[in-house]
């Protein structure tokens, strides 16, 4: 058994829903944690919860550093949150300066996929890797390089973005500017939008299905729906345009695919791997590991408190 | 004026038809050079032919070390050349340990594009950048990351395979087992075969070209022939799907498009930028600036005996 190391940090996880916060010992196993609506009304309602949050979590002792996963970009130079719809109260705001003046404590913010990447690298699925693609699968298409253990933030802080390659040279405007990305094919509304598509006047287990979401057309293509099968097959293509692209790339040695979309499974993560495979070179296909996470629903915490613990150098110096 | 530092190696390029060998500074210059045709007959001759070459540019003293740099991809953890098909005789061969063993100089071998890769971020266009993409477009279409000086060669050494993006799902057949990736549209052959393909019952300057090289469907598409400028951006475009993918993937700042086809110059980095920046996140195309290599034909050189400078660290422990 290992000991415990003595250094704790707080996590804060901010979500458009829920605010989650927890304290992490350096064996990353959460020794307290709350989950809160999140406050939305101000900038200042949102500090100041989190701020309240840290205070309660200090109850057994100061805390070493506070980490914050945000939903958006935090640009690396300015420490400024971008792109952050969820949370519009606090766009264009340094929170890790603003909670560190509230609290007294070193605080450091990072977008939110970068830490439950961080996460999974340092306790998770990523374990043991030394150049990790995370890759999220839901409403949008998330990504985020973990590479020794650090972030991969690039010149600003905004890589990762596997979600955004162009999967398809013909394909449907995207949010992001661009067209064709991985995410509108493989985002939840790209889902619901093909198996649509693929209905039309067809019989399939699909026809009478309330919601058109990853789940159940991953359940009927499980049952062996050849429509549901198509429009699994077409998702799992895009996303291995992605994960491929990155591989050939960067010759990483593992991809954990995790969110809403993956807890699918096995199912939907064979046939991503199977499609990867067909559209890398062997030696770098073999050079990596195909992972779900094994985190769950504490990577978001786990990782901002992993971010308070690294500091700055949570980034590496990239 | 800066001093140049003691510090002198010797590079070996190592082609398909001639072998370059030079002794550089260690301010990045040429004080002595060698060309030959190179000695293909067996792995002895052209081991032979490295010695011989170290030897006679030690003439002025001997040198620190020395670095090869060969057309094919060596294999990080064995030093070992595979997919070298311009020189037969050397695949499997663990050439920078057979060379060192000759010459009694400490020897490492790297990969050509990632040595020439070296070489611009070194002394070329890639001075200052911290994180490039250097893109060669050739008969191939090869790349390679140098991140802080050093090349990224990823688990195995096999990372930077930009041309082997997929860049057209429907696409033709790839050399590399996949299909539709960049090097398909934009390497020499792929021009050949579209400019064919458009000119079909078409009036065009290309009409009664002789080659359909890229330097003369360029040329045509200078001079405004719309056949011509069609070529051209398709394989612009192909080659932006693999740089945008490299940007939204690791928010680079700097770009370098060099290889024969990009001697065309400004008039074809210029259609690259453009379709880069349709397909990149904004902030993410500021942040990376695009040019053409300074160093032309010495890069090979230089670059290799940069990989004899930084010896095994010519990778960073990626």
């Amino acid at each position: 058994m290992s000991q415990a190391p003595a250094v704790e940090a707080i996590g804060i996880d901010v979500g458009g829903t829920f605010l989650k916060a927890a304290r992490v010992g350096g064996d990353g196993r959460l020794r307290a944690h709350i989950e809160l609506p999140v406050s939305k009304g101000s900038a200042d309602d949102l500090l100041r919860q989190m701020q309240e949050a840290v205070r309660r979590l200090e109850d057994a002792g100061a805390a070493q550093a506070v980490g914050v996963g945000l939903p958006g970009i935090v640009d690396a130079s300015t420490g400024r949150l971008y792109n952050a719809p969820n949370v519009p109260a606090l766009n264009g705001l340094d929170v890790g300066r603003e909670l560190g003046r509230r609290t007294g404590r070193p605080c450091f913010a990072e977008n939110d996929a970068n830490a439950a990447a961080l996460a999974e690298a340092w306790m998770g699925a990523g374990r043991g890797a030394a150049r990790l693609l995370f890759v999220t699968l839901g409403t949008g298409v998330g990504g985020a390089l973990v590479f020794d253990g650090r972030i991969w933030g690039g010149t600003s802080g905004y890589a990762g973005e596997v979600g955004h390659l162009q999967a398809d040279p013909k394909g449907l405007p995207c949010g992001c500017g661009s067209w064709g990305c991985v995410e509108t094919i493989a985002g939840v509304p790209g889902w619901e939008r093909r198996a649509r598509r693929a209905l039309a006047g067809r019989e399939s287990l699909l026809k009478d299905a309330p919601l058109l979401d990853p789940a159940t057309v991953v359940g009927a293509a499980r049952d062996g729906d050849p429509v549901a099968l198509e429009v699994v097959d077409e998702a799992a293509a895009a996303v291995a345009v992605g994960v491929a692209s990155a591989l050939n790339l960067l010759n990483l040695d593992r991809v954990v695919i995790g969110g809403g979309v993956a807890r699918a499974g096995d199912f939907l993560l064979a046939r991503i791997v199977e499609q990867t495979r067909r559209r890398t070179f062997p030696h770098v296909f073999a050079d990596a590991e195909f992972r779900l996470p094994d985190l769950g629903s504490d990577a978001g915490v786990v990782g901002a408190a992993r971010v308070g613990m690294l500091g700055v150098p949570a980034r590496a110096a990239s």
